[in-house]
């Protein structure tokens, strides 16, 4: 891990605390999400994943503000189980997520517990005063967006815990999901291309439906989804195809896609599309907000009764 | 916990990042530290306690350096023994700190754990730029200076250990201990005033004799340090005076006193003593920086050997 704090706001570690030139004028943004064993990553995900999808998880939520990334600090708590060799893979990732993401290692502590591993991160980014994205600014007329596909990390969780159940869609497809749920790929270009342009941002961790529904409830706002819209990648519809007994409403109320929704004025959509397609990620149009609270959902514009899950509430 | 998140930063806990306005061309101070239930903190210490020192260690990183605080981000794994009532004093005793040390909560992520309690706290602080203090900045000839008293915490450590040890002392003398090192008291005024002055500055976490020779380490000189000159508060000698058979070097090896550890230059005496006295803080001047390295101990200026610990080395 050391070998990982080059950054001179780290100071070679040698003090307690870093110390970074912040961007003049610029709004902080931070955030810290903590993972544990076993609750939150399956005791059988490699290391170098745990290490990725800590780092990931926390810059997508400076992704659904509009940051730009600076700098992490790590606060670990190693278990009996979390060796020498366990550190180093999961250092490999964390390296991987720092070069990728552009979020530099600048210091935090790590001790030992009795317990099972708990990780934590926090991540610090800038934004340009005032402009920062949040989830309380959807308006009613707004179109909802959410860029990538979505459900494909609730399959790849499912290959997760029960790898046998791949055993019928094609090896290629399998690794696909598996990556979606252990390697998030955080929106940040998409994130920082919204800034000015979207009312509102939030990422999808807990479920689009249950997302969607908070991204309202914030916005005092109703919510509606068109289900038919909701965009699902190949490997989705293979792994769907596989299980005709599978609720076909379920990958809407997956989580850990760490995909973007937007809340976006209807005439704004060019303006949108032109900044999403410079940030090289693809959106799709889901959905409004209207006058009203609640969620919503139809298929071909007829409404849909809601699945009983939303999504995961913790 | 949520009350106390009030801070326009904390954006009502709606979203997952928090989002402050920054001061104009300061620089970032960013720290992290973890307190583990049953390792960093006795089990029977009250939650209130447990509150107040997260927030305390973290503070007294900032003060090492000279930042102002601004905000926190909290990433707390709660176990089976944490319930609602440990949590609602614990969340008491961070209030507290919130208010003395002016760190506002801006949000984080609390999770549940099988495992014992992990508690992480990120502090936020800002700090002119370029001025920032750290412990490589000693000079060959810098006086070596210490706030506050020595070896408290030590002494209140074993008295939460064993409390039947304080039988002996009067009950005012033995909370007067406890409260050191339960409810440390971060040097943030004093941290603040050497900014400029100060060639480095860090806190006294692990002893006073290894935390100073850490600092002559890292900037690459010797230290020499006159036991008879290290501070010790009126409720400390009561307590080594009712153990006579105690090393009275040990208070110099006992940590937690969080303390401030100063070098400056001699000439600059007059001023450092005038900028303690506007911080309200006593410092008193306990060795020097000399050519060379290592750690030299002297009592009325003849060689002592040192103690076969140091401090808690970690």
């Amino acid at each position: 891990l050391r070998a990982l704090a080059t950054a001179p706001a780290a100071r070679g570690l040698l003090d307690d605390a870093a110390v970074a030139p912040f961007p003049l004028g610029d709004d902080l943004v931070a955030t810290h999400d903590v993972l544990v064993a076993g609750v939150h990553y399956t005791p059988g995900c490699p290391p170098e994943d745990v290490g990725w999808k800590l780092a990931a998880v926390n810059a997508s939520d400076l992704a659904a503000t509009g940051a730009r990334p600076l700098g992490m600090l790590l606060g670990l708590a190693l278990g009996p189980a979390e060796d020498a060799a366990w550190i180093d893979r999961f250092a490999r990732g964390l390296g991987q997520a720092i070069d990728a993401f552009g979020l530099a290692l600048w210091g935090g502590d790590t001790v030992r517990t009795p317990g099972p591993a708990v990780l934590g991160l926090t991540a610090l980014g800038a934004v340009r005063p005032g402009t920062a994205l949040g989830r309380s600014g959807a308006r009613s007329g707004d179109h909802l967006w959410v860029s990538g596909t979505i459900g494909d990390a609730g399959a790849g969780l499912a290959l997760a815990l029960d790898p046998v159940r791949g055993g019928t869609i094609p090896p290629g497809v399998a690794r696909d999901l598996l990556a979606r749920y252990r390697r998030p790929a955080p929106r940040l270009a998409l994130g920082r291309a919204m800034v000015g342009i979207a009312h509102a941002a939030m990422d999808v961790s807990d479920g689009l439906l249950l997302d969607a529904r908070r991204m309202g409830e914030a916005s005092g706002v109703a919510v509606e989804i068109e289900a038919d819209a909701v965009p699902r990648s190949r490997a989705l519809a293979r792994w769907l195809e596989a299980r005709p007994e599978e609720d076909p409403l379920a990958p809407l109320a997956a989580g850990d896609d760490y995909e973007l929704l937007l809340a976006a004025a209807p005439d704004d959509e060019a303006r949108l599309r032109t900044a999403a397609a410079r940030s090289r990620t693809p959106i799709t149009l889901v959905g409004q907000f209207l006058e009203g609270e609640g969620l919503r959902l139809t298929a071909g514009g007829r409404p849909l009764p809601l699945p009983a899950r939303l999504g995961f509430e913790h």
